[in-house]
């Protein structure tokens, strides 16, 4: 059974579902920032995947880039799948800015989160979802 | 015409030709990092692939890393499309260990790049360049 790693669970909320991932929003406000999470069990690499999972998660990266730059039009998209800390599957797609808080450094272990006021979180998750084709 | 980066070209050695990729070393030794570069003109973004070469890089980045798997036994791979300083789309495929230079943080911009005495790296390249299948 798929249970989502618990300091996923913290630090996102869950935008959308996609066929084969879970959408979440990275609750930090310097960034528009996605995270895609394979709900299937036991997942760790990219190659972890069979391969038609493979090309889904590659074209669920693509619909999440391509909604980021459809919102936020920013200068590039960063997609990463690295899982140093949390072991868990997940892949990042962040919308980046030339005059972003890390700009042109990544932005992973940069500074400390700056969540979203509450109202602005959900506002922001249903912007994307709308993007994502979701209701 | 697909033309490679100055950038890449500088900082890498060439491994292998996949379909769709070069698959080239970086030269740092304090990593076995590979670097991936769809041979295309125009490329910035993964969304800018076609359908059909989104599923081909992710099979390539997979056969990518297994190599690494089998050939350094690393505790983590990294995968990421960054490209906030090089344009052209290129995708980092990183063997990580928990006694790496960098772990747990990402491995772009900490500290300076070792490079590889020429016969290790020529002996490098060809060790991976026959996990990749190649000659």
């Amino acid at each position: 059974m798929f249970d989502l790693h618990p300091r996923l669970a913290q630090d996102t909320g869950l935008v959308h579902l996609l066929p084969l991932s879970q959408v979440r929003l990275m609750n930090d406000a310097r960034y528009a920032w996605l995270i895609l999470v394979p709900a299937k069990p036991g997942l760790r690499e990219i190659h972890d995947l069979a391969s038609p999972d493979r090309a889904q998660l590659t074209e669920e990266i693509c619909l999440a880039s391509e909604a980021l730059e459809r919102l936020f039009a920013p200068d590039k998209i960063n997609v990463g799948a690295l899982g140093n800390l949390v072991p868990q599957l997940h892949v990042h797609v962040i919308a980046r800015r030339q005059d972003d808080a890390a700009w042109p450094r990544p932005v992973w272990g940069q500074g400390t989160a700056a969540p979203y006021e509450p109202d602005v979180l959900d506002q922001t998750i249903d912007r994307i979802r709308g993007a994502l084709g979701g209701a």
